[in-house]
């Protein structure tokens, strides 16, 4: 026994040395225990101890049928940020300051610390342009005639990927749109009028919030944890005790937080909002970014009742120049296609079919596959360095997907002066002021990593950390 | 003098024949005055005199610097409709019920007597697939990534082109949308909210109408003349009796009614929403599509103080499916922008810069020259045959550029009738009560004119006469 124990205490020390020390990555897959067998020459059990002693430390991680794999939660370097605690009943303030500095500002960053998108290095752009070549050859009339039902290849795609997460939508259910904004304007102006209250996280993607304050609506911000999202007990308070017109979440990896609600609270979201009647526009569009092993689910894969408008994008994913986004309305359909028509007629088709094109030839999933350990890595690069240099106080959210990273510094740290001070240097990063529409987070910030992460990214992090600590 | 006198009179017979009988076609060139002196065997003086009487008759006119041509007046085939005279103080009604009918219907119709769009075969679709292949060659990334300017050649190019008509506009003054309806929805959620009064002309394109409504704007329908467009005096009248929040004409070959507002009551208007301080949304989307010299000016040449909002669009000119269209907001251009970035983030960027490539190339103005006159025929082929083959009671309008036709058939006509009757035979029409918020133009109905003019078109409208006559 003596001998035998030893002999897996050694696999498992020289394996966590190899983890630790980084060349064995977040992800990696570890030898099977065949090699482990045969490299450490110990029998089958021995290596099956030492697996099982690295799976308790929170080392590695066994996936059914693939095999182990070096888990990421050994790379916590921070304690995650608090969970946001708004006021449920107060009037909305503005943010409308904060924005529109940022949107005049941006062309003076030559580095972008905070824009959600991914850099020209991580999109295929010659494979895009060759589905957008074929998109005129396989539209009629090349797409230049007006098509109000869209690419039908777009929409038979679009439902075919929610088998994965148990959507089985049909292209029917598909409401071709340019973006997922466009969506859920779409979607508000079909349900909402000046005057309603709409639900959100907290913080919030400023865009929904600049939106939902141009149109008149009341806005009540939820408490919002940074792992599993929405707290689903402040959401059945408040509706027990206020009208609400819809509620909007980005329920997978969202912006800012980054924060993914586990299955069991997006069936519990969706139990409420049937029983109240309450639309739920969900924002999925960074739902196919994910870092572990599947897809997570949407709130659509439980809606019976038809409550929600699954809302998604290409803009996160592949092409945010061109425009391609949707909406499932599920009983809503009628609505938002009819203020679709209204509003703009159309989408533009021969984009839409070029992004067809490209699901339909696979290439959409291998891109997919390539991007999302890019996006994990640049992640981690991200998270590193902030440990190595950022103050001692900053927490750090833990996005298991996405491109979003939430920092909170300790409070009475002013994030808006760090804005201030980085657009001097040359570096955008995104206040956390932005992110509410009441008085808060000015102690945060958000940062992104869709970027490709080189050495000049590195620098400019490490630039941004200094100034922090000023 | 006698012998003189008999000579000119031989010249005019013999061109009032060739018109006449449609040898010499509206606006053909007529020979140079040195090759009737050829011809015919005659002075310059007698070649003079004949023309001379040929014009004061209204069979030609004199172009300066450019010649003589066939007077397009000599094919009024029949009357006018009347001044259309709604109601300036009443509550609005709605037509949803119809548009819903006819979107519902649309692809029932194998033949579109209604769309006010052009024809595959009137689309160079060749050289637009060149100029969108260029544009992966001509943007960054090949437009795969967010670009919130937009295309700044498209830019470039639209404010080129308004110094033909004195609008004088720069780049930066236009602001890039998804087609002029989404322009205008723009224009409409920057100025108003809901209960707000906008006034429009009437008849007014339905799309204006839906939106409107669906925003919860009261609509105030002018009195309009079918030539002439929106009756200044009666706008003079309403806002002086009532706040309004914004006017929306299309100022230059109006659908439904195809009239064009003369040059001064364009600097009428002008000056007085300038005076009256009443943003004046204008739709300038069919002006490139004129059937005589020159283009008409738009009311934006016109202004001085940024009252105009100058929408247009290329999707009745060249390529609809490409959603490309714009606006030059004057003094709203912040307002306009932070809208369009809350609802939309950015047009398609890649589809821009085709139309922005197209252009910029010389086709644009090749492809109108080539248009103008296939529309101008177009036009001419539907009167014609609406006048041989419709109810002798039936008024037909008679615009002098754009694609779209208004029929003002006998009181008491139920065009919404002959609508079904026409749906059943596979024809789409539109009856005059979707252009309308109140009870009105039941008896009348739009057709347009932009598809290829050929036997099947011809059977179809000859069909259509047959329906209204039973």
């Amino acid at each position: 026994m003596e001998s035998t124990s030893l002999l897996y205490l050694q696999i498992t020390k020289s394996l966590k040395h190899q983890i630790e020390t980084g060349v064995l990555k977040e992800y990696d897959k570890l030898p099977s225990l065949r090699k482990i067998c045969i490299d450490y020459d110990v029998s089958m059990n021995t290596a099956i101890r030492a697996y099982e002693e690295l799976d308790r430390d929170g080392y590695i991680e066994s996936i059914p049928k693939s095999g182990y794999f070096v888990h990421r939660r050994n790379h916590r370097f921070r304690s995650i940020p608090s969970v946001t605690n708004p006021e449920l009943f107060t009037k909305n303030d503005n943010q409308e300051g904060v924005v529109t500095t940022m949107v005049k500002n941006f062309d003076n960053a030559t580095i972008h610390l905070s824009s959600a998108n991914l850099g020209p290095e991580l999109v295929p752009i010659k494979k895009v342009n060759k589905a957008l070549l074929a998109a005129t050859q396989t539209l009629s009339d090349s797409g230049t005639i007006y098509r109000r039902q869209g690419s039908l290849k777009l929409k038979i795609e679009i439902a075919k990927r929610t088998y994965g997460w148990g959507g089985n939508l049909k292209d029917s259910d598909i409401v071709p749109t340019s973006g997922s904004m466009d969506a859920i304007a779409f979607c508000l102006l079909a349900l909402t009028k000046a005057g309603d209250t709409i639900v959100v996280e907290s913080p919030c993607y400023f865009g929904i919030l600049r939106l939902a304050n141009s149109m008149g609506l009341m806005v009540v911000e939820l408490p919002t944890h940074p792992i599993t999202g929405l707290e689903i007990d402040a959401f059945r308070l408040l509706i027990s005790k206020r009208k609400v017109a819809a509620c909007v979440v980005v329920t997978n990896f969202s912006n800012p937080l980054g924060s993914c609600m586990p299955t069991e609270n997006k069936k519990e979201l969706v139990r409420l909002v049937t029983l109240h009647d309450i639309p739920l526009i969900e924002d999925d569009l960074y739902g196919d970014l994910y870092f572990e092993h599947t897809r997570p689910k949407s709130c659509k894969a439980f809606d019976e009742a038809g409550m929600v408008l699954w809302c998604g994008s290409f803009s996160k994913t592949l092409v945010s120049g061109y425009r391609v986004g949707w909406v499932a309305p599920g009983k809503f359909k009628d609505q938002i296609e009819r203020i679709k028509l209204y509003y703009t007629l159309q989408s533009s088709v021969i984009t839409h079919e070029a992004v067809g094109n490209f699901m339909e030839s696979g290439a959409y999933e291998k891109h997919l596959n390539t991007l999302r350990p890019i996006l994990r890595d640049n992640c981690y690069q991200f998270q590193k360095t902030i440990h190595e240099y950022f103050p001692a106080h900053a927490r750090v959210s833990q996005p298991l997907g996405g491109m979003n990273l939430w920092i909170e510094f300790a409070p009475g740290f002013n994030a808006l002066e760090l804005y201030n001070k980085a657009i001097e240097k040359g570096l955008s990063i995104t206040p956390g002021r932005a992110y509410t529409l009441q008085n808060q987070y000015l102690n945060c910030m958000k940062l992104s990593f869709g970027l490709k992460w080189d050495t000049k990214m590195e620098r400019a992090l490490k630039l941004l950390g200094k100034l922090a600590n000023e």
